[in-house]
């Protein structure tokens, strides 16, 4: 019965809040692949995107032959977008906060994996496309996340040099 | 009868292929908001996102004040990346022949709201932040459409300026 309770009602942290989701869901995923890496615990795994591009590991994103034809093309792309899902990440927490940022954040100005809508978005360097697999560097998700979605990356829609996040430079002023 | 038979089998055009979708879907989303624009017609609306803060038009995120704690810190980024639901696309083609393109491409190699998941991420700038409601410069979507999350946008993660997309860029220059 304990263990029950805990399940529905997993641990929040101090500073952290949680809601009511709805009782329904308004639109279905498929998911068109999996995505290959070498991190089966979330401790071992890069922290994020940034840092899961200094370390240069190559991961390979395995597309279900289905869509086999869709990759035509994606093999000229320099950069993609993926789109995932964290599948393990709960998803009523709408006040974060993690152990190495000093308060709590709304979860729509972190890039945690708990959100209503757990879907993690990655601009990866293409490596090499092979088939319907791609090898890919900056993912930093744990081996077999499901595949949402493939882009093409457009330096000039996606690309934004000079964007800022206040929270994060003040954050790290105040560590510095 | 007719009526019915194009709606289960819409048109594809030469040198388009679709697929048969898998029989489930294999997880679900909630909308937690829309996106207000001025354009209720594909035709009215900007092409891409580059176009779209080209124009600069002001349009408005409405989060459902369900999810309002999880804006806290949002207005202090400069940029942020949208994901939202593409309600009225087709999912079925892996293959597409855009009428101003010379020849079909793969779905993944295209940002076309046409794909297995129709989820559309665009890089906004914010301009205002209040309440539930963002003012933000860069979405091409019809009026209505659903939000599906909302994450700050790093560039040390998210900007790869001299990204490249090289069917498009073999596509411009013969039409130079």
């Amino acid at each position: 019965m304990t263990e029950k309770l805990s399940e529905s009602a997993p641990e929040i942290r101090p500073g952290e809040a949680s809601i009511a989701l709805p009782s329904h869901t308004d639109a279905g995923l498929y998911f068109i692949g999996r995505i290959r890496t070498p991190w089966t615990e979330r401790r071992q795994a890069p922290k994020n995107a940034r840092e899961a591009r200094e370390r240069g590991d190559i991961c390979t994103v395995e597309v279900d032959p289905r869509y086999e034809k869709a990759l035509a093309g994606v093999e000229t792309c320099s950069h993609l977008i993926l789109l995932y899902w964290m599948d393990r990440a709960r998803r009523d927490l709408v006040v974060q906060a993690p152990a190495h940022y000093k308060e709590g954040r709304g979860t729509f100005a972190l890039r945690s994996p708990v959100r209503p809508n757990p879907i993690a978005m990655s601009v990866v360097k293409l490596v090499k496309a092979e088939g319907t697999k791609l090898q890919v560097v900056g993912v930093d998700c744990l081996d077999g996340t499901p595949l949402l979605d493939i882009k093409p990356y457009f330096a000039s829609a996606d690309a934004i040099p000079d964007a800022t996040v206040g929270w994060h430079q003040k954050e790290r002023a105040a560590d510095a």
